[in-house]
């Protein structure tokens, strides 16, 4: 309670100076329009998109394909002239994990391949299996028995409550001016807890359950695990079971195939037929570099007072592993790349030093921001500011996917209303008016948020991000790249005007 | 014109009869109740469903899945105590072939398996190839000259125009009141022709082109083709590119792969890039039984004069082969056995004959329906009547998806109108009721339609047939089985009307 009071009285305050700071705002029109011109006449998108996805291709976190990447944006950076690019490691991350081999393929009652991928980080098959595929009723541990000293070099799968329906609604849409209007409200939380005390329990049995079963399936010897998960038609999300821990605790190779092949092989087990598969998995593990980066460039500052403050951007460089992360996030590196390429280009001044960040290990819980974060501007949880803590006016985010930019989340800083409704001024017409108060997650605009420093990431219209983020299917296609085109503008007219504001963007509170 | 004066006449003196036609119209209601009870009480549909997916597996013609679900079919009906059960060949199709094995993998510039699947007949690679993969730029013969002697053992590929974009609008939909009102226009052709005589020159000396290009890189002695396809998100609409025919000629392995797939390897291609892939295709060739075979079934007719005549209903048996068949047509086959099913449960004894027939090799041009019409009801081409001509009252086919029935297109016969609004009147609640004059085409029906043997295809709602037939995802999961409920009590009533109507359904003309 005691923090509220004093947000709210803050808040206060800053309503006082709002309307003289709107006034104050200027914004350069003329290095607007040319930011506008060189984003759209000479667009780098293209050729950045096709980099990153086909070539790059997946960029799992610690693997041989994210290597590549740091050093190919990192060479980019250079060509361009860039300063100061740097790989920069933030600690410990833990192994690389490359695939070398997937297949899979139901033998019997007849052949079929099946769409799957391996689980990120678990163990090689040992060379081609071939088993029957036992499907396991396991509702509580006393179940073990059932099957203790059966299943070793067999097959699994468990049961699916996942389901698949036709899509009477579109799968791809943009954000109406009645969404927009929605995306503004701000809504106070309360009313209840999401779940009864009972059903929280039940939540922790069950967990306690799979993780024994696993315990148990990795006892038994098992030689395949498969699971189902949601997408539909050759669609698979996929995440990871295995660890990328450098305990190199042994794991149960699985992989996730497509729903409807998993229902396929369920319901032929629940008829009773006998299912073979043949299938491999090959992996290599990667020791020799246990450490996660990031990469960074600069356009130095040129204020005698200011170029010691930052304006940063930025966005994760991994990404999951059966697609070439497309929409997550090839897509936010391009815009941010384009956006430090386009005001290169045209040789800006910056008062300020304008930094762009690629992340590392966002997906698997945001370790290279937060990292950068605590390496140098702040540790969350002693409240110990480093050396950039006062320096960073503001990070930029993209991490939605490729749709244009419809306006901008402030985090609940009312301070930005003003400045960011003239920044925007000269997008309305693209479309990008949006200033809402609201906060936005799960990606790394919060990592410098969490230490009081003005973090932000955009409304963007959402296209078919949902159908495709985290799957096989995250690949080039999926990149709008005319709206790319149009975030890589708005990126580059914000980050040069609070390069350019005569002071830094105005905080939130952050103490102990 | 001759034939379309005689056509308005006779439309004409149908007209004259239509009104007393309409009044004599009966339907017995107490059956309708017992069709609709039987239907939605006892419904089989998922049991059928299963199993000519799940557990037949895809049934290309000529394939050991094809065999084995015509014997499961038959078994099935005699199960039922059905008459007449018969696996009955109607002449030559050709070769049979089964895939045993299907892998393809980029290797370079790193591994990712791809989804995809032989095009159907084509030869097998002859166990596991590695090869650098080659983009052919081919616009005239001229360009052959460039490639020859270079391609022995490689796998290429060819440019493609076709592209992906996101779904703005809904995959699934079921047809509006509007969507129907307009489903009963019936619009004239006319208003020139759709291709100009230069554009139908060039589609020509395109095909001639493909066709060398195909001889061409035969004789080079390619490993293998891989080839794009429209469909997204790792859906793969897939074809044919060999051939059935017993002349057993040698086809270049080709592979369908999903169109991101391919576009990656295009784009790196094009980019400079070395790719190269590992792929293997086996395929088993069946040379043992070349006919080709539908599955007909009765329930005997009981009237001692109307007994010799028949009500036929039928969908086709057969499917591409890289799905399971599901929409295109497990669907129909299966909504086709459940209503004769509930009219034998029921213990109907109707007037005519009802016989149910599932044909052979619809996909590869409907073999199947139109040799039966050959064999037995006339031969279109001579005019000449067979037994059956004058004894079939009409057929009914199911071939569009899952999608619930809303109607029936009438192939233009105008006299049909006031029978099938009477017969349609208790299902209007169930959403049918569009009786539309129209044409529709592409499936078996038009095998009777063509013979002047009134041939009918219902209106349904598409769902998302559109999304998935012809592809490696037209599984199980497609099919809206609580709409197929709904199809098969309605089949199960028109065929009852049918059967126990005093005259025959009145004919368009057919004759020299």
């Amino acid at each position: 309670m005691k923090y509220k009071y004093q947000f709210s009285l803050i808040l206060f305050v800053a309503f006082l100076f709002s309307a003289p700071a709107y006034s104050q705002e200027n914004t350069d029109l003329e290095m607007i329009y040319k930011i506008k011109t060189e984003g759209i006449r000479n667009s780098q998108i293209q050729d950045l998109a096709y980099n990153l996805t086909d070539l790059m291709g997946p960029r799992l976190s610690g693997s041989t394909n994210l290597r590549r990447a740091r050093q190919w944006t990192a060479d980019k950076f250079t060509e361009w002239g860039l300063s100061n690019v740097k790989i920069d490691t933030y600690g410990e991350f833990g192994r690389g994990w490359d695939v070398k081999k997937s297949y899979i393929a139901m033998k019997d009652p007849y052949y079929a391949p099946l769409i799957g991928y391996p689980k990120a980080w678990t163990d090689g098959t040992g060379g081609l299996i071939n088993s029957e595929v036992i499907l396991l009723d396991i509702q509580s541990e006393a179940d073990f028995e059932k099957y203790k000293g059966t299943l070793n070099g067999k097959v699994i799968m468990l049961p699916t409550t996942l389901s698949t329906s036709p899509a009477f609604e579109p799968e791809a849409r943009r954000l109406t001016e009645e969404d927009l209007s929605n995306r503004k409200e701000v809504s106070i939380g309360g009313g209840g807890a999401r779940y009864s005390p009972a059903q929280l329990q039940q939540m922790r049995d069950q967990r306690a359950l799979d993780q024994k079963v696993n315990d148990f399936l990795l006892e038994e010897g098992i030689a395949l695990r498969i699971s189902g998960t949601r997408g539909n038609f050759g669609t698979v999300f996929h995440t990871r079971a295995g660890s990328y821990s450098t305990a190199k605790n042994k794991t149960i190779p699985e992989m996730e195939i497509a729903l409807e092949h998993f229902g396929r092989i369920e319901r032929l087990l629940k008829n009773g037929q006998t299912v073979t598969v043949d299938a491999e998995i090959e992996v290599e593990w990667l020791d020799d570099d246990y450490k996660g980066y990031n990469v960074l460039a600069e356009i130095p500052g040129t204020d005698k007072t200011l170029k010691p403050e930052l304006v940063l951007l930025g966005a994760h460089l991994d990404s999951w592993h059966a697609g070439t992360g497309a929409n997550d996030n090839a897509a936010g590196v391009v815009v941010m790349m384009e956006a430090i390429r386009i005001l290169k280009t045209l040789g800006v001044q910056p008062k300020r030093t304008i930094r762009i960040a690629l992340w590392g290990e966002e997906e698997q819980g945001l370790y290279g921001s937060r990292g950068y974060v605590q390496k140098y501007v702040a540790d969350r949880q002693t409240f110990d500011k480093k050396g950039e803590w006062d320096k960073i006016s503001a990070y930029y985010n993209v991490d939605n996917g490729s749709g244009k930019i419809r306006g901008i989340y402030l985090e609940g800083n009312d301070q930005l209303v003003p400045i960011f409704e003239k920044w925007f001024e000269p997008f309305h017409e693209m479309g990008a008016k949006t200033i809402t108060r609201r906060n936005t997650g799960s990606t790394d605009h919060v990592a410098f948020d969490a230490v009081g420093v003005p973090g932000f990431q955009f409304i963007q219209d959402p296209i078919d991000y949902g159908r495709g983020y985290h799957t096989n299917m995250d690949l080039y296609e999926r990149m709008q790249q005319g709206d790319m085109t149009q975030a890589a503008i708005i990126v580059a007219a914000m980050v040069y005007n609070t390069a350019q504001r005569d002071q830094k963007l105005p905080r939130k509170p952050w103490d102990k």
